[in-house]
């Protein structure tokens, strides 16, 4: 079976996770992860500026065919929220550029797909991230962690046939 | 005195106005201006794909220096408030991309700088726009307007001296 390749993305605008994984049947193989940082002190517009030039550079390098990105809502801070959104703006441009198949989950959904329930705790959905790509650790920050999550659930979401094989 | 090319931008993701203004001392003079609409049967990162395509080909043409665009305030409904953030994301890269110097104003500034007080009517705007840029009539719809009366408070933000000079 041909791999898919998909990344996952924990969009913000100080710091945005990126996960990228090989899917093939019920396997998935970690390509590449990291986070995309941008200093505070810089004027908003060259933040998103930089988030929207880093992403375009990883899609080249890697073309994955899948993108699963972080539905947002808004609950406390509206101001921050404003922000994220516009950073997923040139996310979403980003991703329609290179014609990726584009998935959006919510956090329950998200934990549905990791652990098998949509009132999962961090730290199982953490543990069951880890268990299934089979990494030593996971990696740091919790973006890239939540991105990696947010990747297994776009692919299961294609094939609702995910088990831990590894 | 060289003029300043300023664009104005009111935003959103199915309708964008925008309106294109060359200022010098305190008189304006209208370049362009337009909407760019996007069709709701298409999908969300395409439609701020066009919006960035469309409005990077208008900067490109008509080369402004400073861009005057309306901040964001979430009031009602806010998963059209999520979306219009996700366009106005892309316009400011599209900003940055073309080193405008960048402003950004609430409605009450707005009003402020182009009818002279911060809690004046909406027909009040509009005349004040048309009189102001010498228009023989408003242009539609109001989206276009309003980008007009934007690129108008950005140019006195920086002047503080506007006047009724046509």
């Amino acid at each position: 079976m041909r791999a898919e390749r998909i990344i996952g993305i924990d969009p913000g605008y100080a710091t945005l996770g990126w996960g990228i994984l090989d899917f093939s049947g019920s396997r998935f193989k970690v390509v590449d992860y990291g986070a995309i940082i941008t200093e505070p002190d810089l004027v908003f517009s060259r933040r998103i500026e930089i988030i929207y030039e880093q992403l375009t550079a990883i899609l080249d390098k890697h073309s994955p065919t899948g993108m699963g990105i972080e539905k947002l809502y808004f609950t406390k801070n509206v101001t921050t929220g404003i922000d994220v959104a516009q950073a997923r703006g040139v996310v979403l441009l980003a991703a329609q550029q290179h014609s990726l198949r584009l998935g959006e989950y919510t956090p329950m959904q998200v934990k549905q797909a990791v652990v098998g329930y949509g009132n999962a705790e961090k730290a199982q959905i953490m543990y069951m991230t880890k268990t299934l790509l089979n990494l030593p650790a996971l990696p740091k920050p919790d973006d890239v962690a939540d991105a990696l999550a947010v990747a297994i659930c776009h692919a299961h979401s294609k094939t609702s046939q995910l088990t831990i094989d590894n």
